[in-house]
């Protein structure tokens, strides 16, 4: 069979089986992603021998450590599945969910109802436990999914599609509901972004150049995160020592993540008394400072920033600093060299902070708070599927109400349009 | 220059405004949107003038009547265009609106606030009203517009585009917040759609061919909408009068409009004494009926429907007519034929009324109403920019909101992340 008849074969059969999973009463997908909990945590066996297929390929490839970790299937990293799709079942069911209702002046009662997209595709990197969360999170949200993991993971993301499939027949949805594409070429990614007929959304995770592809690729809507070029500007009137704790938090508590720190913006009257403090402190915890002309001045010992490093994405113990003459500086910064993800000001001033908050034009903007925040759990929308960079449909955590839309209900009595 | 030269600097033109339009005060976009509509119908005589080289380049290249007619700007045009400018200006603005705020276990209070999108280009075909009304909608909504209209009306929407842009900087706004784009050729459309950087959405308006050859070609997010095959089941239980005035209206009071009727489901047990009335009241309206085997015994003379009648969007007063057995069959009817734009039922069953409401996958799904409501005024949106049929972002009528999106709001007090 082609590459293309198999993904073809594929969507198909996600677009059939999707009205069952938007039908579906909430109590039941809950029963279901719970007897997928279970199930992976009794075959735990199985997936544990089909993952070692994956990583004597990987050691054979000569993949880096950092790869086979991620790869790796543990059975903490089975507990840790199972444990998500619980507290997926435990969210509030979306679908179904209907607005307040506004009457017209000819009597017709109009709402909107929150219904499932339909099918998502989502294609991502090596880690396995992406299969289990977006299957989850997919079907709490009334829809069908097809997964595209890397080819690494060929072996472990089959064995874990086989018994979710298990868990939804027994569970009465149709097996199809969550498929596994079960080809490695890449060909196999091209064809599934032209099927536009069966597939509402794609959602690609990985790195930049996947992301690229995709959306060059995809006559199907793509919500995708490019990068995270965070930043924290350091106002004149900062709570010093509240500006070095976020700051401080905003880079090492995770640096390799998208919501971590990359620039950090400090008004000339507040750089003095700030930065060679938090400069020790950085320091302390093995971060390399690159910084302005002003900020080497003030930091002996500072590598120089150049060009490049404010657009840079370091994910690493990395920082760029920069001395600026005022808070408008500090957002024509961020316009010019930001992602549109998350930007935190610390400041005691009111007017700056609302100025601030209604300005910067990105997904998340936090006034005297870490960035490390931009996340679907720490903002309460429970699990998050992705943080969107792109403004159509979600901007920001996409939890279970991105992966949804709505649709007009019209209750009448017998109107008819003058 | 090159086509993609102009293209591209237009494009960052539009890029380089967005952020004045989005900062733009509620009056003062409405002070903008008053002087439009002014400076219209001061210009009348010259915008006349240049639609009159479209009109005469489109007689000699031979256009049908109905191209031509919907290529004139008549003085009742620019009143139209003026009048439906001061509307969007009464409507209240999106922008700013702020959700209401939930508070975290650790303190951090958030909530959503809306946005403007950023840069939005509107592809469309002939009718030079479309300049105005889009470049209005996008405004108030905050965004920079680009227009690309049909190589037809080139004059008249450079004419217009001049007009709007005296006002823009009149008003104190950037002349390049609305642009049109003044090359006729297609190539610079597939330049347009390449702009990933700059534009946020595309909006074609237009045919299937249209529709398609952007979806294709776009690497931007696009809202679009195909086509309006709608249904009106009339259900058993059906009040037989009110199930007549409904289908007539929803068929015969616009016919050439994508929520007019295209075809009509009847329950076996409402078809003997439904459809022999309904059938004459069409035929003095002169539609022509195209049924299948069992309407075409209950109404004599009417044409068989083939397999294609099912699917086609008439636009015309023609009418497929099918008799079913069921509603879990005209259901099924609608989700093998339809093109999720507006499906009614008319049924005087509770439960089936609610059944029809959820299940149905369209955009707006009405109970005892003609389908020709679903429209962004007629719903209450204000104002609408087109119909959604696909169910990312926006689904049914797109008015201001659609045309904004939501960021999040933080605020803190020092917090960090554990």
């Amino acid at each position: 069979m082609s590459i293309e008849k198999t993904v073809t074969d594929i969507a198909r059969a996600a677009k059939k089986a999707a009205p069952a999973v938007a039908a579906c009463p909430g109590g039941k997908k809950n029963d279901a992603l719970m007897a997928i909990a279970d199930k992976l945590q009794k075959e735990a066996d199985h997936i544990k021998k089909e993952n070692r297929k994956d990583l004597e390929a990987a050691e054979k490839a000569g993949l880096s450590g950092a790869m086979i970790d991620r790869l790796t299937v543990s059975d903490s990293t089975i507990e840790s599945m199972a444990s998500g799709l619980m507290e997926v079942a435990a969210l509030p069911d979306p679908v179904g969910a209907k607005s307040a209702s506004w009457k017209r002046p000819n009597g017709l009662e109009v709402c909107r109802m929150r219904i499932p997209l339909g099918v998502i595709g989502i294609i991502y990197e090596s880690r396995p436990n992406v299969t289990v969360d977006a299957a989850g999170l997919c079907l709490k949200a009334g829809n069908a999914v097809i997964l595209r993991g890397g080819s690494e993971a060929i072996h472990s993301n089959r064995a874990l599609a086989r018994i979710i499939g298990h868990a939804l027949a027994e569970a009465g949805l149709p097996e199809t509901a969550v498929q596994v594409v079960p080809v490695t070429d890449r060909e196999a990614v091209t064809h599934l972004l032209a099927q536009e007929e069966y597939i509402d959304l794609i959602i690609p995770r990985g790195g930049e150049g996947l992301i690229r592809f995709v959306v060059q690729h995809s006559s199907i809507p793509v919500l995708k995160h490019y990068k995270g070029v965070c930043h924290v500007y350091v106002d004149s009137s900062a709570d010093i020592e509240m500006a070095e704790n976020i700051c401080f938090n905003a880079k090492v508590q995770r640096p390799g993540v998208c919501n971590a720190m990359e620039t950090m913006l400090v008004h000339r009257d507040a750089a003095p008394k700030f930065l060679p403090g938090m400069a020790d402190r950085f320091r302390s915890a093995g971060v390399r400072l690159k910084g302005c002309a002003e900020t080497v001045k003030l930091i002996q010992g500072t590598e120089p920033a150049s060009e490049e490093d404010w657009y840079a994405e370091y994910l690493d113990l990395v920082l760029a600093v920069r001395v600026v003459e005022s808070m408008d500086d500090a957002m024509a910064h961020i316009a010019k060299y930001g992602s549109s993800h998350t930007e935190a000001i610390v400041t005691s001033d009111y007017s700056r902070a609302m100025k601030f908050l209604s300005q910067v034009d990105s997904s998340v903007v936090l006034v005297n708070a870490s960035t490390r925040f931009n996340d679907g759990g720490q903002l309460g929308l429970g699990a998050e599927i992705g943080i969107s960079t792109s403004k159509l449909h979600a901007f920001g955590p996409m939890g279970l109400e991105e992966l949804t839309t709505t649709k007009f209900i019209v209750l009448g009595n017998g109107q008819v349009r003058e």
